[in-house]
């Protein structure tokens, strides 16, 4: 078994609970650690820093970037967001599952950088849960209802390069299977690369030796 | 989630245990069903029909071959070797996980025909353990042995196209293993593509309807 942790994406809907499913997982497993982006937009009423982002100013954040600080970042509206490397790889080398929450274009980012990473989505668990929570409680406008439907539309067609769906219906269980699957998830080959590595080296040795 | 049973395919290294390993499966779970394969070789002593193999002629095998009767066919030292496609399908309709006990080229196939079934490989614990089975008791011939190592690693080139390797080291515990690896093996989207079709065809469908 390799020891490293595994960089674990969690994408998925808007409403389908990503948040507080990454909450309950933490609480229950102590072997997962959750990375705080680096932004450059203003705190919001209630954000606190090194909790939900670090806030940090442009001119920092493109001194990360070019001191390849970040292992990922995009730019959406003229603020800047990024994962910072050394809390990431701090925590992987430690052992610990180090979980993203980043939306589908980060999410493939990483999966291209490390092909070794996981990536799961979350969705709820129907299509007609799904369009309850995207409508709302009705009291929100056509214009926001509209972007998210186009967002979620967007997210559905990029399914597919994740590894797992994850259907969160009730948050205890949901968290469960996200353990399991990442315990499943080391079984595949490309987390078993040096195991693998391993058992050629030998049997071409062996091989070589039997020959002689 | 989709109610129909997997496909799986199991390979693995000689003395990995592949076979033990599936019975206890069998024993352990009664949602799986193991394919046996059809041979136009001679029934070895001890060998019983429609339990190690469905034992048939050349002709008969052929005309299987020309009807489209064969999930997947090899030819190895002048016999056929394949896998019946109504058991499988039967048994998959039923919601059953059919198991495929066949080596490295038939596994590939069955994946490029069928890419939701699932690839497990099974090995020894360590290089040690699989070192210590291919060599045997010291009784077998330096040819014996020679032929097992290089075909052990040619089936160590190929094992990056399954999806997981499972260790077998304790029979129970890898038991139950696999089946919770066949369980995260439901969740990757190739085997969702009904759900995710679902969500798109209705997330278009919605969209369209909110911008009326």
């Amino acid at each position: 078994m390799e020891q490293k942790g595994i960089l674990i994406v969690i994408s998925g809907f808007s409403g389908a609970g990503k948040g507080t499913l990454v909450k309950e997982l933490l609480r229950r497993h102590e072997e997962y650690a959750l990375s705080v982006s680096m932004t450059t937009r203003e705190p919001r009423p209630g954000e606190r820093e090194g909790i939900e982002y670090f806030f940090t100013d442009r001119e920092h954040f493109e001194e990360t970037i070019a001191a390849d600080g970040l292992v990922e970042y995009a730019r959406y509206c003229g603020n800047y967001y990024g994962t910072p490397r050394a809390y990431v790889e701090e925590q992987l080398g430690a052992g610990r599952n180090v979980i993203l929450e980043i939306e589908i274009q980060g999410a493939l980012k990483i999966k291209e950088k490390f092909p070794e990473s996981l990536l799961l989505f979350v969705t709820p668990p129907s299509v007609e849960e799904l369009k309850r929570r995207l409508v709302g409680r009705g009291t929100e406008s056509e214009e926001v209802i509209s972007k998210r439907l186009a967002r979620a539309a967007e997210e559905s067609e990029g399914v597919e390069a994740y590894d797992y769906i994850v259907v969160n219906d009730r948050l205890e269980e949901c968290a469960e299977e996200v353990h399991r699957l990442v315990d499943a998830a080391r079984r595949a080959p490309v987390r078993r690369s040096r195991f693998i590595q391993e058992i050629r080296e030998e049997l071409n040795r062996f091989a070589k030796g039997a020959q002689v």
